[in-house]
């Protein structure tokens, strides 16, 4: 090589390429301070304010906590001076106007310990609307009539399945759970059919109306189930008492639906019927009416573009926190980053929105810590 | 250290433990055998053979293919020689029984060119019934109207929606094609209104029953469309022909939901409604009916749960391939392995199962020219 | 079917199988308790305290912590009841036995906020030996000279070239930062050939062998460097300290293989030296000697198998903490579990272990300020 | 709502937003065409032209065939052209220029079936240089001695452990191969040690020279272990005999370190070496030295980066093709995609260049059958 003597210049000039002045709002990369007494055994906040400089997903949780303070302190007009026609989403206990807030979440976090903060949160009417799957609704009630406990992820399927022991991740079911469940909902199932029932014939041709009693949708049927399990534990027992709607447009696909399976025998000729358009047209005109929409949606599938589908309805979502350890390689709608949304009007092009790629598990504890419960609801 | 001088004899010991003598049925790791022709320009099944034994997913794609290829040629009894009220399953055209195979895919796939595949398998009576999202649906309908185009992941949400253009992955779909889609779609649903409205007067007090035409299934009205649609290309014309369910409990979760929402106000006070009820009846009828049942999963979330869980009600699948990109350490079940469905019944503890890790997108063209389409159809 | 108007049997034993009694030592899985104070603005030890029952990563978090409060709490024998040949491991400031921690951790982390973490550790001697790649070594060093910034994953690449920015995930290093490292380095390399060529001229026949100075290592070369950067914020300044060494065999796989080659120019025909075969010596005599072993790996590639390779010596870890993003699908040793390596007798069969399916930024901080941080050290 | 008896407008607007007319040079998404006799147990180039509008990865696969197609056929001028010293870089039998093609690989892919395409490529001399990590050289070597055995990801380590079946992903590799590598390669590290010292006595002071042959390289090494395994399975056979160097910078970490470690005991007080810093040189010269430079990269970590940064030395790469599991989400190395190098000079901004996410088993073989291979060498 002719440069064998001397520094190769191609290199030199590739390498030791000279870059622009850093602008003045770049943002040093920093971690925690341990020469500061927070820095031990540390507080939820001091923690996220650590990682929001420390870059990688450390900064998208940062950034989550952020995003959540904000559209639950969103705060707009009051009541009083807003034409009567307008007065449609929410509005604080002083009368001004606040977000409407989508919580999402997929089955296994109920089965998991998540249950409880999701619980904190419905409790607390930090979230407007719930979508859920199947296992979301049916796992809630379960665990009021029996635990779910810790396992491996590596336990063989053939003898747990000989034990009776159901498996999820790390986490076991015994199948006596969903025995328990079945003499629970059973009398309940009678009893929405006979109501369903006595209405038909009431309404007589306008059965399938719009505001008719005769066809229930998931959300109604979730609702009565919160009613009926009546525990504090439960998150549906708390979104029943503070009229936070549940959809689960595939509420069949699970336990509920093998006991909506088996109903369909027992019941014959009649039929417990569940239709989910009502539903489509509850959770959209939600999104119409809402001031500010924000979205926190926990895991992927259906639950994430459910509520991203509702709030195109409004042209986006104002806010938006997806957590998911979903890839957007394969063209997944559960892999699907925010920015993906925004190209279909699902989240407004200027809203914030942040992606957390973690395991909900290991983040939303943190982030609730942080956030909704930094300090105890009085 | 003592052992300064000698090679130490704490690693020595560990490092060159002996083995026990390798059981004689091990399978040797190869590869390809570029002495032969057929490792030129090679055919799917030269791929497939070779890949079988190099280990990791190439294996796995390897085994997918011995079992799709063994549910598909499983063959039992003949029709004559078993008592009437046995004769619940399916039957080749020579009239031995064959397994009943649910086919899982979910939306992105139907954007993407494994459309094609997919309606080859449909068109050709290779699967038996489908669970599909919502998007898998209307995409398929949306494709014979406009087409979807070739883009890129990291093209910007906020250009893309001023031009109109929404992504999914690294595709396009503008928006007029939903817009088209719209006016395809809106008669259709005005006549079923119609019919349904028809029925429901006509039958009263029994509008609900379980024989009613009067409240639609999702399957049903998925049914209808493909029978509109009336193009070859489409996968929901073929399932419609050849007598095919498509089962999709939340298929208002999309556009079809969109378009229902607007019909809502178009309609009311009368009400399209679609039962989730009768078809959660529907698919788990079929999985008790059939003789044998396997599972064919592309993708996760939904349309995985629904059949694997369809597949409880006999007490297990008989094969089951899944493949997908999802991760088993959340817990989701996504990401969740065969053999955690085999702790719930869902598959059969002595089943043949495999997950493959892949994006659909590059294993299943070549697992289809490799198994049902090794060879051409008559 | 036969079974039309009851309830199918088939279905109704598969989905209602009796379990056996769950074992008592069964933990149920529970989350936060919100009617405690400590449930607000949460301190890390009543974080993980929590996470520990709510399964999935959370577990794994939670079961981390105590496997590294284990192995920094391990105390065995005085050093005065042990005969001397023995005495090979480390030793508590009281004369107890302690465990050996090897500590590994990829170059990113040094870019990220984490290298104030994990400075902290080597500060306060909470490990015994370090494995890097070489970002890890020479990002610790160039943070001393100009900072890093925050970024986004999405910037174009071009631009930033243009611009003369350097992205690493969601973190930007103008490259002026490397050019302020050549004028850093290259007086310490000309130093350094000087001492190797003085030694040389000295050892003559001899220059080679075990205990001559004419050839470094990676490991003596990292301890200079630390030596020579002499600031309180640099791990390796403590890791010189602490006389902790730090093992990375690839050390010319960057920033620092640019200046040593371009060092190959300036010096020929004379030639800096790094011997990568006396550092396998030094960190497997340290396994050897160790009398309990620890791992703790933050990140995959080189530096997973580094120390899992080191461990093999003394026939496995005693304790493995494990956190990245790998998947075992692919059969790379980034992906794999624990239990992969007990079969190679890296880690004792034993063992505590556990992996973390995270990025480490998500969960390191709380984990240390959850155990090596959970109180101020003296 | 006001809107409650007429379709709402926002969400009209919303969702049914005009697009732009698409651009003429948009590719519409499509599939395999089943119409044709080529879809029926389908040819390597026929399923990656149907790949290639896929979408998803599909279409990666597909543009990594393309780039692959153009490194490989790239032609500049002719070397009777060009003045003396510019005849740097390779040219082809007939005289023109060719690219520099690097290729790297990590171990597991030596230890599957992907060993004999590799071989294979380097066999008929189709790439310029290799990046191996250590598992990657001596699991070549291990496989002439004996055989690697396919197993299953969940057979449980204690057991393997017992019977001295070590666990790669889902394959095993009896302890006994180590023990015969042992036996193979001591003979030779004891005549490189010989060679090193005779070396080193010859030349004395100057021993530690640029061009001395008392400190060997890893390349240098890995050359010699090709020429003494003299098998034509292997792929360091053929590196050797075509002249292929093979870099490893760290070649200590697996076996080969283990018998080096060993072999310092033996050897003490004399030591052989190998420096890390001549090999960085010589890879740097070759990416220097070369007209056009082409990546192809299986795998992440230490082999990834490396091959990007020789090329950085060039100002980048004309091609890339990364082939991989990993995520960008965590900042690592491994997972960033093409265009985070292109932000780091190490490819070029124009160049083409493509990242396919997958395990690199499911698509190396039919990504070579589609182009190196889509014809027998002659």
């Amino acid at each position: 090589m002719a440069q064998d003597n001397s520094r190769p210049s191609l290199a030199t000039d590739a390498v030791l390429k000279q870059s622009e002045p850093v602008p003045e709002d770049f943002v040093e990369v920093t971690g925690v301070d341990y020469s500061k007494d927070s820095a031990y055994n540390m507080r939820a906040t001091d923690l996220i304010n650590s990682m929001k400089t420390m870059g990688f997903q450390a900064s998208s949780v940062g950034t989550a906590c952020d995003i959540i303070n904000e559209m639950s302190q969103w705060r707009g007009e009051h009541i009083d001076t807003i034409p009567e026609h307008e007065k449609t989403g929410e509005f604080d206990s002083l009368g001004h106007q606040k977000a409407t807030i989508f919580l999402g979440f997929t089955s296994n976090l109920i089965s998991s310990g998540i249950r409880d903060t999701l619980r904190y949160l419905v409790q607390h009417k930090k979230v407007s609307a719930i979508v859920a799957s199947a296992g979301g609704i049916e796992e809630d009630l379960i665990k009021v009539l029996a635990p779910t406990y810790l396992g491996e992820f590596s336990l063989p399927g053939k003898s747990l399945r000989d034990k009776g022991l159901n498996r999820i991740g790390n986490l076991l079911v015994p199948n006596d759970n969903y025995c328990k469940f079945e003499d629970w909902i059973v009398p309940i199932l009678n009893k929405i059919l006979e109501e369903q029932q006595a209405a038909a014939e009431k309404l007589g041709a306008e059965a399938l109306n719009a505001d008719s009693d005769a066809v229930w949708t998931p959300s109604r049927f979730i609702d009565r189930l919160g009613q009926e399990i009546n525990d504090e534990l439960s998150v549906l027992y708390w979104a029943h008492k503070n009229k936070i709607p549940v959809f689960c447009p595939a509420i069949t696909d699970g336990s509920i639906g093998d006991m909506l399976f088996f109903h369909t025998y027992k019941a014959s000729p009649q039929r417990l019927r569940l239709d989910i358009v009502s539903d489509i047209r509850k959770i959209n005109a939600m999104s119409i009416a809402a001031f500010k929409a924000g979205m926190i949606i926990l895991g992927g599938g259906l639950i994430k573009h459910h509520i991203c589908n509702a709030c195109l309805m409004r042209n986006g979502a104002d806010w938006a926190v997806y957590i998911n350890t979903g890839q957007e390689f394969d063209g997944s709608d559960a892999g699907a980053r925010p920015d993906e949304a925004i190209s279909w009007g699902k989240i407004k092009a200027d809203a914030k929105c942040v992606k957390v790629y973690a395991d909900v598990t290991v983040v939303w504890p943190l982030i609730v810590a942080a956030t909704f419960a930094a300090t105890r609801p009085e």
